[in-house]
């Protein structure tokens, strides 16, 4: 009896009515990464840089935006920035491998037509996320790797450059760090205590709905520092990594990527909006807190639904974060 | 109030308590890809080698899981001999890529830890479905590519090859074929009309219900003929091609790789399980026969539920598979 009551009462929640007067005009979220954030190796010169960065993506994503402009182009925006941004580990800026390459993963959908595109493992294309939207765009597939990936980003146009492009000294010191103690550890994939964002997920997203009710998602990524066997996360996956569709919501993941994609963490959001009629942000919280929490796999995620809604919950100490709406309203995040 | 009526009739089905006793000790299921399977091209002799090839995996997976071996075991088990057997499209007899190379890709789940392994882009491993499973058990990552994975497989000790092994006549003749239509037709990926199983999107998989109750898939193919670019298809996808999940369902699929992607197939069938409570067929059916045939994208799946239930939908002409039961049931189909 007390389960029939409960179930009426939640057929009579989920027949209230949309509000699409209350939709805003747009959305955007993004996010530069989730890891363990040590306040105390974190200068206010050095925060100040991140939330800079966080900034520049917002407002270019923004001004697609109120330009009238896709969600698709508005997630491209937000995320050339942070690809150019040598703080944040996709494109310039990226992680080495255990090799002392640099390896990049990006993918793109679109919630509107339910396309993909996405290309790993390239160390030539200046701008993955450019490359994993014209695989979507412009070729019959989703997903290219390697050296392919990279012949077709030429046919595309793309700005291609020597993979010494992506090389910073910081990066290269932060693999040396690590490689040292995995000499004296006998341990792969040791964490660098030598960094303020340590154990960082080091990916950048972002996701945005348009004025027509378009959603569209992107994540790109340099991957794990010390990565190597051609290790893929869950940046290029559609549905660990990212997913996007206009019924439900968009979504961009940054964590510990094995843990997403045997989770399929991005398409599980929305198959628990569309499934169980949760709100995005009991989906988020349940996938981030509960489900991930209990295996271990940390990280975070960032995600916007078809009514403007948005989430970005983490398991982490920190989240390089932050959203704009058409109502004005932003905001930028770091720490919990 | 037809609606509550409607929910109450739901809760009082959800209601049925399982009946483990019904539960078969063992299931598997296996398919050798799916696609338009012209019978008057297919000999009879022809025919009776891809049963004798299907019969040979039901055999092996089914003697594992007789002696009391895991569903993992059956899995790898029963996808062997279809990967040396040169009539599919996996491991030996692996179709040609357009430059003539053969790079093949493998994923395996194990649906009671959740655990996943993958490969993809790789030339010189046997039995790719053994790289697929080590890096499941022996490495911290989920997906392995390219020369990497192959380094991954080398220090794991499996059988290497050089890529010539691949090599088949008949694939040869299919990608020249190929090629002559499409410098005609100034198309790609253009099908070969003089080959008995068209359109055929060929992939081998398995997926296996062990006496303790345990699930798990494992699916292996050479992809498309003709891709370029690097193209990585569904199979090595974990959500995409392979799911297993001891609550739901362990699922392997086969077909047009970028719908099965965008469409997260394989773990949207444990999600209408899970969420709404499907029963392994209707979610099966669901998507096979609304969601992909909707957007025309062709292919089929195999799928055990976690009580013995099992589905083989597809969408085209054909799909070749089979499965066995501890009942001593036993079936190898091929059209419809």
């Amino acid at each position: 009896m007390f389960q029939i009551f409960i179930t009426i009462l939640i057929l009579m929640l989920s027949q209230t009515p949309d509000s699409p007067a209350e939709r805003p005009d747009f959305v955007l979220v993004i996010h530069g990464g989730a890891g363990t954030i040590k306040k105390e190796l974190m200068t206010p010169e050095l925060e100040a840089e991140y939330r800079a960065g966080l900034q520049a993506a917002l407002d270019a994503g923004k001004a697609v935006l109120e330009a009238g402009g896709s969600a698709e182009d508005a997630v491209e925006a937000a995320i050339l920035p942070l690809e150019d941004n040598p703080l944040f580990n996709a494109g310039k800026g990226a992680v080495f491998t255990h090799e002392k390459t640099v390896e990049l993963d990006a993918s793109f959908m679109s919630g509107k037509t339910g396309e993909a595109g996405a290309i790993s493992g390239v160390k030539t294309v200046k701008h993955p996320i450019r490359a994993a939207r014209k695989v979507m765009e412009e070729s019959v597939h989703v997903m290219l790797t390697g050296t392919g990936a990279e012949a077709f980003a030429q046919v595309q146009g793309l700005e291609m450059v020597e993979n010494s492009y992506f090389y910073t000294e910081r990066r290269e010191k932060q693999l040396d760090r690590i490689l040292a103690r995995e000499a004296e550890a006998h341990e792969t994939e040791l964490d660098d205590p030598n960094e303020p964002v340590r154990k960082k997920h080091g990916t950048v997203g972002a996701v945005a709905l348009d004025k027509y009710g378009n959603l569209a998602a992107g994540t790109s990524t340099g991957g794990m520092t010390n990565k190597r066997y051609g290790r893929v996360g869950d940046s290029p996956i559609i549905g660990a990594g990212t997913y996007a569709d206009n019924a439900t919501c968009a979504v961009s993941c940054t964590g510990h990527g094995e843990y997403y994609i045997r989770n399929v963490v991005a398409f599980d959001v929305s198959a628990r909006m569309k499934y169980q009629g949760s709100s995005l942000q009991t989906a988020s919280d349940q996938i981030i807190h509960e489900v991930l929490k209990e295996q271990g796999g940390t990280g975070g995620l960032i995600a916007v639904d078809k009514d403007g809604h948005i989430a970005m919950p983490f398991n982490t100490s920190g989240m390089f974060r932050g959203y704009v709406k058409s109502t004005g309203e932003q905001n930028i995040g770091i720490y919990q």
